[in-house]
């Protein structure tokens, strides 16, 4: 039995606008006032965690994450209701095949419901609820609906929440639609949000008292009236500022801004430079100087959504003092769909840093492939898999007796990436997820918190394999520092720092150069196997078909490979890294399979009435 | 809650049995009555399905199928009940990973309940009881259970009851076990069934008034004292027999031998032969006339657990008359693990044939692959998967405007098949699927009606392919009529009979030769690709790894193939059949999802008790 909620007759003032808008055709009061419905709220935590979903700000969400009931606790505010709204999840923010959540009105009367859209994008009802409506109450600020939802539902037109990245998407009902199956795009302003919804549940280590902070903030620039915008900005260390260890860092966003900061990352510049100019503009300015693309080290990384990181108590990223560089280039993504013209912006990113160094360094190491067009992806494929490969001979040499343990990782490809995982494989078996993001964006790349530290010994195998989209390119798109060209890389974060930076893979040359023998043979001699075509050119001149296509595939998970087991400066660890046998896992990780709830969970098989409607306008 | 009956005091004669086998020990009566539990029998239907389980006949199933309810009924017969039963599904019959039922005693009280077990063959007892027990009745016969249970669950580690075979499971405990995990390996009897659960649904068409029935069988033969014999038998029609159809036609099997008698087919010998000797012995015994092996075109095919099997109504099969040879084959499949001996027995088929011929003859046509080495699995796959065409041009060549409508289906393969699917394509659509066997296997074959009669129009394609196993063999297994090589073809029962008899392919020939050659320059020149190496010695010598093993695949998912569009006598249609397109697929059949049986369908989440213990021995 579907519960009903009856709700008394105080047209809130949003509600005015909206009976305004429709006085002429149906002219009906909204009223939605605060009801208890079935369940409670969630009493264990607030909601710590708030993202705007659209770029005016008129609709946010806050949530927890629940691991023991592997639920979330989403709250919907919804500032300046007008006929409805639509908050939902699809693979990579598609309106398609999304589940979604539907608040409309027919015109008399209010209903909430589980829906799902199918592949053309028309929604309909869920036969089984997921979502339970929790509370739907009015405050000053808007109408905030609260709901609940398992991370898995086991009904298969259902979104799996897991971890990584999560498409919200979201749509502002702007007239009455006589049914959940007659809402449509025209009275619909509709848009996605990424986020990691399964943030870490990790206690914050408390700061010592010693604690100072540093803000590195854009120094009130206008943000530009164009959708996007990376600002460049330096900033100098004081003189003589000696060695500390970063221990957190947190975004600072302008009060108004929240919507239109997307991502912000602190670099340290290169130590051979002596000197950076001072600058403050667009990156791709030409007035800016060369000299800042030596200033690439990251130093921290917050995205929308993200809160404080923090290090370990243990670990602490070394800046300052001698052999590091005194300048700082924050780099802050504007991102101004709506064009907003005339808006100021200090934000930035607050350092907190100690004195009193803290027992280990932190390091970061680069896993996944080199750099280099023997690496290469076929036009038209949906979902190519790379893979990446830091072997356990690498491990064994650079890694101390006791190993590191990663506790934060940041997950890298270009334009056409879609998935990117890090597995450990320990004695020839899948022994642990380093990182995963079934959802990855190039768009929104965070530097996350590890649920749980994995510590890597000597010996052990790290295996980086991105999935990447290439349907509406026509030609190979080859590895590169290019934008247009390919990378696959997972920058993780772990103690004690080592010497070892970079521990990635590529195809051995040589065999490619079979490959590409092998497929002329086949296909009357298209490619160049001359020695004067680079490797690019090569793959650029394959008449791609499934069969060059299935044979480059073969050869990537077949052929030897050749490793970068990398000190900095791109300094080698000695040893015969060429030619090196593939890493063989002999037994792979079970999928999880999700807790499916049980019926207590669900709501009923039907649309909840949440107001009826009353009066005309 | 659990449902908890209580049993009056009667023990049976089994009963006393396992009384005295364990009257050193626990010395129990298990004493187990008639009982109305939750839910309900059946009503709609009696169980008109029955298979025995194990070679003794002590346990035997009947169950029936409900495609509204998407359900099965089953009830267990246990004719001489020891300390309990255990009854289930698995993906080839194994007891691990198996989907199980439960009847066990830990010596007091009995259980009955959902279980499963692990790859190690671990039981465990399933936290989603998805087994509804309904009805536990003693009757002289024995003991009865009567539970159902939906075809999918959406429980994960569940069995999903598909079309085509299933590996039914059974055990027979032989002495009580305090847990349901304490149940192990030494206490048990254990064995597998293969069935077809979900039986077609087709009302039975009403025989014409005129219908004849002749029998063929074995003329009161002694069962050999051996696991298995294939008995052959020569019949001959009367003399001057003229055209008929057949249109139904049943098993006959001896009573007393149902667990005996495996499978039998009927075939007609070639028309060529004038006479051919009387015979009836072992099909591979020295004796046998070598003119039995031209008796190969198939009339009828029971197995195991299949009903009669009936013509459409439009329809029949004709055998008889000039151009059609007088003799018949039976081939009785003997299956006898325990080696019984002085079993007689007169097994055979009942064939129902009318004079007055129907409208239509009923035609088989051959889909698949040829039988050629060049379509060859390497070895140690355990999924490797074959396909062959019946391609747009033969179809549009061969069948009538109208169309042929296929109603019934024989998978074949030799002994690595285990699975096969024809899947009907229409303007570059997968549209329908013909027939599938998920769980296919080469000692059952069946002619099986199909739930839906499948009408192929001129221009279709019919897409048939093969998954095989070939873990345990260290050479490639080519193509060909051997038992050690492979086939994959789909019989398929259909009518108007047309002059196409087989619609297959093979990848062209000249193909696979660039296919040594290229694997020869990667893998420096092992396989001969000389004139005088026949295709099987090269595919022999080719040393197998990954990327000879998936550039075979991605030859086969490519290369033109040859095809034989092909009247009787294997006269091909006119036209160019070689160099042949692969027909293109641009888009596939969606998975079906399982309808997820909602709570009240479930039994509570432990065990059930259906019996008190009492007295003591």
């Amino acid at each position: 039995m579907p519960a009903l909620s009856r709700w008394a007759s105080l047209p809130g003032p949003s509600m005015r606008e909206a009976a305004f808008m429709y006085s002429t055709a149906v002219a009906i009061f909204l009223v939605i006032l605060v009801a208890a419905l079935q369940g409670s709220a969630p009493r264990e935590s607030p909601l710590p965690y708030h993202i705007p979903l659209d770029p005016e700000g008129s609709l946010e969400l806050s949530w927890n994450v629940s691991y023991t009931q592997e639920a979330i606790h989403f709250q919907l505010l919804v500032r300046r209701l007008k006929a409805g709204v639509l908050f939902g999840m699809s693979d990579r923010g598609e309106l398609e095949n999304a589940d979604l959540v539907v608040l409309w009105t027919d015109g008399d009367t209010a209903y909430f419901a589980d829906a799902w859209s199918d592949q053309k994008g028309q929604i309909h009802l869920d036969p089984q609820q997921d979502y339970q409506l929790l509370q739907v109450q009015r405050t000053p600020e808007g109408l905030t609906l609260l709901f609940k939802r398992p991370f898995g539902t086991c009904d298969p037109k259902d979104y799996l929440i897991e971890d990584g990245t999560v498409h919200l998407v979201y749509g502002i009902l702007e007239e009455p639609f006589r049914s959940l199956e007659a809402i449509n795009g025209s009275g619909l302003q509709m848009g996605l949000q990424r986020v990691q919804l399964l943030k870490p549940n990790i206690p914050e280590p408390e700061l010592p008292s010693d604690a100072c902070t540093m803000e590195v903030q854009a120094p009130n620039i206008q943000i530009p009236s164009q959708e996007t915008t990376y600002w460049c900005y330096i900033k100098e260390l004081p003189k003589g500022f000696s060695r500390h260890h970063i221990i957190k860092y947190e975004p600072i966003v302008t009060k108004g801004n929240e919507a239109l900061v997307h991502h912000m990352e602190v670099f340290q510049c290169a130590p051979e430079m002596d000197s950076v100019p001072h600058f403050s503009g667009p990156c791709d300015s030409k007035m800016k100087p060369d000299r800042l693309n030596y200033c690439r080290h990251v130093l921290a990384a917050w995205a929308l959504g993200a809160k404080a990181f923090y290090y370990p108590e243990e670990a602490g990223l070394a800046f300052g003092g001698p052999g590091s560089s005194r300048y700082l280039r924050l780099e802050v993504h504007y991102h101004n769909p709506l064009v907003i013209e005339g808006r100021n912006d200090s934000s930035g990113i607050r350092l907190y840093y100690t004195a009193k160094l803290r027992r280990f360094n932190a390091g970061i190491m680069e896993l996944g492939l080199v750099y280099t067009p023997v690496m290469a992806i076929p036009p038209r494929e949906t979902a190519f898999i790379l893979t990446g490969y830091c072997t356990d001979k690498c491990t064994q040499l650079a890694l101390p007796p006791s190993g590191i343990h990663i506790f934060a990782s940041q997950l890298h490809t270009h334009l056409t990436g879609r998935k990117v995982v890090t597995v450990l494989v320990r004695d020839g078996r899948e022994w642990e997820i380093v990182n995963q993001d079934n959802h990855y964006s190039p768009h929104f790349q965070e530097i996350r918190m590890l649920k749980k530290v994995v510590s890597v010994h000597p010996g052990d195998v790290l295996i980086t394999s991105c999935t990447y989209n290439t349907e509406d390119r026509e030609l190979a798109t080859v590895g590169g520092f290019g934008i247009l060209e390919e990378m696959c890389v997972n920058y993780v974060h772990y103690y004690p720092q080592t010497q070892l930076e970079l521990c990635k893979s590529a195809v051995d040359a040589g065999f490619l150069q079979k490959y590409f023998h092998l497929i002329n043979r086949f296909n009357n001699e298209d490619v160049c196997t001359c020695p004067q075509a680079s490797v690019s050119q090569q793959f650029t001149s394959v008449p791609w078909n499934s069969f060059n296509r299935d044979v480059l595939k073969a050869l990537y998970s077949f052929a030897p490979i050749s490793m970068h087991c990398n000190k900095s400066s791109a300094v080698r660890f000695q040893g015969e890294w060429n030619l090196q046998p593939l890493p063989k896992v002999i037994s792979t990780l079970e999928e999880p399979t999700p807790q499916c709830p049980t019926s207590q969970g669900r709501s009923p098989a039907g649309p909840t009435v949440v107001s009826i409607g009353g009066g005309k306008g």
